[in-house]
């Protein structure tokens, strides 16, 4: 090991150990944040009970609770036209939840989906189930190494709505531009890039996004829907997937993962401390920069993704061969860089660089890459 | 306050401030649990990286979650006939994922459901979305204060499925013998009663339960379901919904409520160091008694339930009248004795006594009541 990697590891294992945890999900959380949960884990709001402990429907969680779709309205800029929603299940629930609540706005029961990757895949498999799902533009005759153009004659007036993943989280593409849908509400999947750019969220009918990436822990998901697409839910919608019952309950229609929002709020306060999103749009360029530049600048590493479509969020590469590759992996981890195998739909290596991974974790990567090249070059 | 209460007040006090929490759920939680969670909420099997950071796919979740279904198996007795996995959206979600599920057995989409009270009647509505589901026998005739007895004219053998509720949470009664349901699959919604009883889980078709009373905290639920009975899912049914997709996966077809399985591993390992269900049950009827007795005892406080039919969870009563109610519940709460009042379905106080609530803290409300009712009488 080069005495620069000695000396980052060396940093890393001071109390607490902590590697640098490029994880796609759940992933890496602030230092703070976790202390804090740390510290409150016997005692929430002086009640003399955890915040695992203490009902959803206490005034002490339900003020939170409120806090946190408060935070998250502010952060976003979510306009009043729109609810904010908690859900069970996380991101892929969610893949079913959209067509049962919304391919009942019109008789045609269809919608319109991009597959740009793995989840976008998973939405609309899970979506037929439901509907008549129409498939109108495919990254995979590229390899997925950039959002495909939609043709707007594909844009029938008579769907219920267009559906695209916003950030591809296997891949390593982001959607820079949104398309313009006309009429047709437009539904973003931000499940890994939510709260990590600024987002004009009058442009979409629909967002959600499951927590573990950006908006803290596995064990739920967010909705941020606009309020003249509910009431539309098909008639078999299983209850909890409703989302007009979950805005009537203030998504208290059962019990709630409590511990979930708690994090939740607590990472939506951490954010504004760091400025919000304009300060963690800035942040977040700079760190996948970092990344960027050292494969632009090396012929021993290949981005996956073309320069216009990359994300900011998940940085996707590989390498001359398997052997090199392997290697990378694994010296990486012994370095105290972790969990950068990529997705088995990509291969390779994916550096997921979230909101919560700090600018000195993406530079010993960085470091790391030209250092491993240096010597395995 | 007397000098005996003022006692067990300062006890509680002491560090860490507690108090014994009867809240029905989420409710309280063995301090030896909150403790080994704060220790290790920076660091998780020794990765540098919290429980609430780490992959569901990692080795080390994976292991993990793989040791929470075997130490379930082991403590429940739980055959290889059966298998056991971990759902979203707790109790609640299962009301609609059971008939999607379940209905597909028999071209009659038929289910027969038994109401005994707020919970059994959400899971008769929930389930009528999506087949015909009919209610053979209700307590509402005697503001159930029983469990109704059933008629073996009404065991339709249609029938795709029979659901009962096994502990009535916020009524406070537990069927105490099983139906006979022939060939008639058995249902158990065990939400509030799992692990807090030997069952013989061969009487069952499916079992369920949400995590947050006896098998830890909100965000997930366990199903218990007969092998045979999966592969029978109505189409549309939502893919998380889908038992046969979940048993395939291990659970793991997305990411799963990475916490919640893990606090569920600490409290059945608690559970296990306990000496197991046979020693929880008898310590649970030892709880629920000083309770009983005092009701019993008592011409002033009215015990809701018949005595056959009460419940070890959830012991509920009234008062004389409103004012003391309403007083009691105060004082009570001054007292550390914390979340008591009764579901708005029932009212009048609910004492939730789920496996992690200790005796001196029943006895501490049993002392209570004794006091209460002689200052009060």
């Amino acid at each position: 090991m080069n005495p620069a990697l000695e000396k980052s590891v060396s940093r890393t294992t001071t109390l607490p150990h902590r590697v640098h945890n490029f994880g796609a999900g759940p992933s890496t959380l602030p230092l703070p944040v976790l202390k804090r949960i740390q510290e409150e884990m016997l005692d929430f709001a002086g009640l003399g009970a955890s915040v695992i402990e203490v009902s959803h429907r206490s005034s002490e969680f339900m003020r939170m609770a409120g806090e946190t779709r408060e935070h998250l309205r502010r952060l976003m800029n979510v306009p009043a036209s729109h609810s904010i929603l908690f859900a069970h299940g996380g991101g892929h629930m969610q893949f079913s939840a959209v067509p049962l609540n919304l391919l009942g706005l019109k008789p045609s029961r269809k919608a319109l989906y991009v597959d740009t990757g793995n989840f976008a895949l998973r939405a609309i498999e899970d979506a037929g189930r439901q509907g008549y799902i129409r498939t109108i533009a495919s990254g995979r005759n590229s390899d997925y190494d950039r959002i495909p153009e939609l043709n707007p004659q594909d844009l029938d007036p008579d769907a219920c709505y267009l559906h695209i993943t916003t950030n591809n989280t296997a891949m390593g593409t982001r959607w820079n531009t949104w398309p313009d849908s006309g009429n047709i509400p437009l539904v973003g999947d931000m499940t890994s890039d939510i709260l990590s750019r600024h987002v004009d969220v009058n442009r979409f009918g629909l967002i959600y996004a499951s927590a573990q990436k950006n908006v803290g822990i596995a064990g739920a998901a967010v909705v941020i829907v606009r309020k003249d697409l509910l009431g539309h839910a098909l008639p078999d919608t299983p209850n909890l997937l409703n989302y007009q019952q979950l805005d009537e309950d203030n998504s208290l229609t059962n019990t709630v993962p409590t511990f979930t929002i708690y994090v939740m709020k607590l990472l939506l306060e951490w954010l504004e401390e760091q400025g919000g999103l304009e300060a963690m749009e800035a942040a977040n360029e700079r760190k996948a920069k970092l990344l960027y530049d050292v494969l632009d600048r090396s012929a021993y590493y290949r981005a996956y993704v073309q320069p216009a479509h990359r994300s900011t969020m998940n940085v996707t590469f590989t390498l001359p061969d398997n052997t090199r590759l392997e290697r990378f992996l694994a010296e990486a981890h012994r370095n105290g860089l972790y969990a950068l195998k990529g997705h088995s739909f990509r291969g390779g290596v994916r550096a997921s660089i979230y909101n919560a991974m700090t600018e000195a974790g993406v530079r010993a990567l960085a470091d790391f890459m030209t250092e491993f090249e240096r010597r395995n070059g």
